[in-house]
């Protein structure tokens, strides 16, 4: 008899990544001898396997999904030859969060992994709370992979995470690229993969459950003050509600779909950027108003970046605007951007640069 | 002093739009002479103003949003020297829904619009009840405007409108052209017209209000049993409560973003799809392959339904399983398409046809 449904999903979706990861032709982030030494502090030493053997590392907080996780990479990763560790990361935010990453530890060494270690990180403001989580979170996780010579960290992000993404970025409104969730590989070199993005969350709670897994429920995630905890919640609940059964799913097949537009768009304005330029590098107005809308406005606002605006202060209004002196041309002035970036129509060309 | 702002927003947003109408450098739709004999039976005759004097309708349902339009129509088309009337469809749906028609058609004549007319519709049950009573009513639309050669039909969509619409678009997961919502100008020769898509459905409401236009509620509007119903009065205000109150412009925000997006990815299809063949026309799977994802996808859909398959029941599904024989080439078998179309790689050749 095979393991129950639940274990089989998450142990194949592990395996496909895992296979992934050893097949790729170049290795996802170059492999430094973990270092013994040095100004790096992060808890529990790495542990002593032969450096050949690849590691990839479980981000575990703990809860239902990474346990999970956790626990499909200690049975998968032996059989492949890759060595199975963990990362708990303690952001410090509950009282008693040192313990129970202390706890996460154990539970993972007793899921055989090895090396575990606990990073304990200081949250800052920027952004706001969960921004700052994250941010702070990576970086420890960057840490510890460089420290551990990682070859990749998994994280276990479900279709529902994805599904809450994907309206998180909607209620931005700033275009495909926000709708398009969380990729399945991402940071430096594709070091982070998430096997479960294309598994429920009911999934991972049923096979930590029939695998007798204790997890943690982390009260970040039912805390309405929380953007995500609401959307969780209510937000997608009524959502389904008035939708139907199939929302999350077509909320993470949107973030495929939208990912792949969105790049698909931006290598074409990368190549429309030059295009546009004339023997001294201005942008040309004629041949910008030739342009389809959705691409002169890609070309505009990564202009409009390299001149020195924040990418997170333009908004679509500002590249709005600036497009207006391309398609809507009446002798307007200067348009002001945010990081002082000018941009104004000179002898058909477009100038943008720091005033 | 002036109108009231609701009411100073609504004849702005319409008097945009018949400025539009009257600079289009091409007429929006062939200009006929109203025909005043024949087979068509629709309701109340056209008036007899000379054929020169551009007509625009307005579609009314005696809502509080067609009930401002048709009041800012009133208001702005004689200053531009526009004629202005009304259509009402009767969908035949509800007992009465024949009287209420009539009573619709009164208070557009109080209002000064002529021609109006009411035009009953039988709404058959393709594709669900709202889409075979949107069919229904286009197509009365689209009839009455040829009969009296009307310039254009204004539509009194509002932002919420298309909120719900963008919402609705999400739940088919189907990519970003279903994310793009109602345009503002659609059908033959762009003869609907959208004025009230940047305004929200209050400012409508205020703006009858305060011209004491009486308004009527279509219980449909407010009927649990539809999807669009169900969004309005739980979905979106749930998401709200989730993500804050800028949800509804958000969504109206990616709708035009999506639109502008999808556009361009199809106009890059379009040329691919020529680019892509070899000298006898067929496909060819190298040129194929180097094609961006979103960019591949949109060729292999379009041959697909030129081949024969229909449109709407071509699933994102199939066309990756059509994809897989690009990308994922490794000996496979014909894939089969709705349509009885097939799809096989033939000597480094993709063979789309009806099998």
């Amino acid at each position: 008899m095979g393991p129950h449904p639940a274990v089989a999903a998450i142990r194949l979706a592990v395996r496909r990544v895992l296979h992934d990861i050893l097949t790729d032709d170049e290795p996802a982030t170059p492999r430094p001898a973990p270092r013994r030494t040095g100004a790096y502090t992060g808890g529990h030493r790495a542990g002593h396997e032969p450096p050949s053997s690849p590691l990839v590392l479980v981000a575990c907080s703990g809860g239902a999904d990474s346990m999970a996780l956790a626990s499909a990479l200690a049975f998968e990763a032996p059989k492949l030859g890759i060595r199975a560790g963990g990362v708990t990361v303690d952001h410090g935010l509950q009282p008693g969060s040192d313990a129970r990453a202390g706890e996460v530890v154990l539970r993972l060494r007793e899921l055989g992994l090895d090396p575990v270690e606990s990073v304990a990180v200081r949250v800052g403001r920027t952004g706001g709370p969960e921004a700052a989580a994250r941010d702070a979170r990576y970086a420890a996780l960057d840490a510890a992979a460089d420290h551990h010579g990682a070859e990749a960290i998994l994280l276990g992000h479900t279709r529902d995470d994805q599904a809450e993404t994907v309206l998180l970025g909607l209620a931005r409104g700033s275009g495909i690229r926000s709708l398009s969730g969380m990729a399945a590989v991402s940071g430096a070199g594709g070091r982070y993969r998430r096997p479960f993005l294309h598994l429920d969350r009911q999934t991972a709670r049923k096979a930590c459950m029939v695998q007798s897994l204790p997890v943690w429920d982390d009260p970040h995630n039912a805390d309405p003050a929380y953007t995500r905890s609401r959307l969780r919640h209510e937000g997608l609940p009524a959502l389904e509600k008035a939708l139907g059964k199939g929302v999350v799913e077509a909320l993470a097949r949107t973030a495929q779909l939208s990912r792949d537009d969105a790049d698909a768009l931006d290598a074409w304005a990368v190549q429309a950027a030059t295009a546009v330029r004339d023997a001294t590098g201005l942008l040309e107005c004629a041949k910008l108003y030739a342009l389809p809308p959705a691409v002169r406005r890609r070309v505009l606002r990564s202009a409009a970046i390299e001149a020195g605006a924040p990418a997170g202060s333009l908004f679509a209004r500002h590249i709005e605007e600036v497009d207006r002196l391309i398609t809507g041309w009446r002798g307007q002035g200067a348009i002001n951007l945010p990081g002082k970036v000018v941009a104004q129509r000179q002898g058909g060309r477009l100038v943008i640069r720091q005033g």
